[in-house]
């Protein structure tokens, strides 16, 4: 199975690379961390995502806050599917790591998820590998019976409760 | 190789299913190409989504405008990765649909593209399929390649200009 | 008199829904509380909102935050009149749940009130259920005297106060 | 059966007005069309608001722009429910409009539709009528399988395209 | 001297109020201070208007949250100037009331001044008095010297700091 | 009577000014239009703001559009009353005018009235001339008596259209 | 003198450099003008970067819209100032090439000036080099006379009609 | 080398006034600190203004929130280059100090960097100066090393945790 990349702009957003590695390591899926800045570590970054497929990446999750301009910056330099999850700890709440990050040209995409989420890159990098991949098909569709079965449990609870 | 569908929630958004299609057609991937709506036929979409792995389905691109939830209410029901195309020709200029498509909660994910940019989420598509197709690999490089030289024709014809 | 259905898409949003309930019951209105998700449980909620009618509902609160697909998931699916209450509590302020809830495409309507305000979607709630009912209209009536009793209250307070 | 009233601020609001009372004859509903400003003639809004229930009126359409308090002032005024319909006429897009319907203060709810939808307005207020209406519930139900069977031939249509 | 009304919709913005007032004791301007609400008082907020000029008010200050009308509810009733002071406890920061109180329609005009700044609503309402009346200015002027005079005194230690 | 002065920080918001001094010569109110940048001839600015009462001038209109400072930077000069009216033409939809004009610091208050509305700018300094001026009262209920006129003489034409 | 380059991510940014390079010309200071984007040609915006200085740039306008991060992947690449161009021509007004311009994260600073505004682009870019250099000083001062006269002009003309 | 004026709207912007200083003091660069108000002590603003490059000032940094004026009172005073730092500490978490210090017409450039950033604000004046001063980039080139090497710490550290 092919790794799965989480980057982070800044090491202030690992709180939300730990989301997203907690999910990876509940689906067995390899991964790898790592700090680099699309303006602090250009070099580092663009070498990054050139040699990503060729060093058993699938997928890279990119975080970043502000003007977050990581996972373009990273998907101008791969073919790979490259996933934004925009940080939202700025005083416009991520208004601006969101637009920085989902705005893309045309001609080269990022798939971006919500606000400081995660957990849904990590899922999202998970059922890319999963379109040829049987058995991480099959624990995708198991976590998903259990955020239901969450759900329903939540539910039994409430509303017995009025 | 896997198809992709373009779905769109309605028939007023083809001018961007379209842009999505022709990007596809250039890349030789197969689609599929339908008008379903998570309001005014939900069962269609339920069963659509349930359905598409096995027919064949690698990854669906949803395309919505103002309360976007199409690409959500698909994501609900598969495990295939589901791209958001939000569509942009609300007065808000497609800020409605691009948070109703990013925002997604925990475990169920969504990929968001830009407002309006089909093109990308079909590129997108393809780079999902070409984590494990070397083929498509190769013609996302050449794609490339190919959007690089266009932007260096221009630079030799405007640079030459001043 | 008909029951008021009051469901949450995750149990974070209790204290709304708690709002909700304490107006129902100053109503002596008779509700239903429950937990279910667009996202994580869309089988259930379509089920739910399919039968609404027939177990005796008249009405439908969803509460939900971020890209809040609740209410339009539940309208889909019903011709009960379906409330929307956006959840604030996002790094948006839930302006992403309030554009999420509120922007329907032509034909499924949903009537959203204010970010996070459950007492006015139980008040209308009421208001619907009292245009055939005197004695609910004769309640409402009550309800709106005490309003602004209180307020004639703090006005004399305050104004004695400078 | 009871009216529905479809107010506007202004003149200028009349074509999302057409929209609402197309909707009503579509369903047979009876209705009174009229323009009133909460802020040119607030003592005519006021009164028409205080007797409307007496009038054999329902539930009260309020279509207004920029800061659009007219649903607010009629529903001060009665205990009927209020759908606002904020016009998205300005250089913000309705964005101002909206907020203004739709963040009332607790105790005074306004239900509140889509930027300029006034299709929507009229079926929400069906839908209100339909509660204790079985004709008008039948009438709803022939209505959104029109509306599904619409987007199924598009679906047909385009989809055998491409 | 005229008085200048400061009211508020709801108690909660009283600490606004409080600096209006201080402000207008700092001027020796008289002022009633009212609690009255454009949707649960709207009578007595109509009646209160008809009858300021009469009782000896110059201007008024309304202080409201969210959609915030009350400024626009009273100048719909009177031809005093009303100075409309935005709340900006909501979720959105006030912008809901920003929006509300500014985006007044054509005829029926509104003071807006910064979001739940009560200060300048006061100055604002001095400086109307000032126009007919010289011992106002000459305190307005006084007062802008001394608030020169604490940027001067602030400039003096800060820059020797550094 | 003292003069309104209608200020314009380009000539290109001059069809603004045109809709403040049409009110301003319906009431019979002497004024003054200039063109003066808070930018580009700060020291006119300045010197026409500290001028302006010993100019006859009452109340100060500034028109600006983007980050428009006019106003700020008038009343910085002054202790007559200046209204700020927000232009519209930015790509924002004048956002960037309204919170440049409205959101000043404690102590140096700008009336601040809806975007590009001019006519409101007018009515507003009308009736702050009126709380000394009976003359000019009786003109502003006249003239509030017409805009009612013309609503209900709407309201006549459209209802009975329907 | 040192050159100024003005490099757009696209040639539909060619309006708004043709703005900049007018301004550069009158100032008669040389310039280069250059299409490189910083996702479509990574390798070669940044090349340009390192070399700019050596190769006798003073300081890079770059303009980019939608999702802009040409001025950030310049200003990573060089400490020459970098100016940054935010183009208006997005669904949200250049919201979001604003918000990707500005907000760069502490150590990699681009001055961001107004959407779409290469004239002042090119100002500032011109006041850079005054900082050492008398001449343009004396230039942009002469420029600024012009601007005034010009607001001056319009002043005489447009008071003088009323 | 010329001084680097960093200049507050309001001492309670002193904390990122405090970080510029922290960076010029980094970099050896002489600076001074004022207090001054385009709305309080706008004669002071524009003096200093107009003293400045005869004062020895290169650049002049101006911090300031809300309707933040100051930037540009001062560029309209001096055709040294101005750069704005937006302070973030409004109810709207800076949109408007930034709409307001960005937004500038043609004619007066402002260079604007993020909201609340005076460690970028002070880059951005030293590059200014290092256009014509080997020494400062050479200070800048090491400055810039020294963030990639904490960046490459905290990756060796962070990845090397998983």
């Amino acid at each position: 199975m092919q790794k799965i990349a989480v980057i982070m702009g800044s090491d202030s957003d690992l709180p939300i690379a730990e989301k997203a590695v907690a999910v990876l390591k509940e689906f067995e899926v390899p991964c790898t961390v790592r700090v680099m800045s699309a303006h602090r570590t250009p070099d580092e970054a663009a070498a990054f995502a050139k040699a990503a497929r060729a060093d058993g990446i699938g997928a890279i999750i990119a975080i970043a806050g502000k003007a977050a301009h990581l996972a373009g910056a990273i998907a101008a330099n791969t073919t790979l599917p490259v996933i934004a999850v925009p940080a939202g700890g700025s005083t416009l709440g991520g208004l601006d790591a969101l637009l920085s990050s989902v705005e893309m040209p045309p001609g080269i995409p990022v798939a971006t998820v919500g606000i400081s989420n995660g957990a849904n890159a990590a899922l999202l990098a998970v059922e890319m590998l999963a379109i040829a991949d049987r058995d991480a098909e099959a624990r995708l569709s198991a976590y998903r019976k259990g955020l239901s079965d969450k759900v329903r449990a939540k539910d039994a609870e409430i509303s017995s409760r009025f």
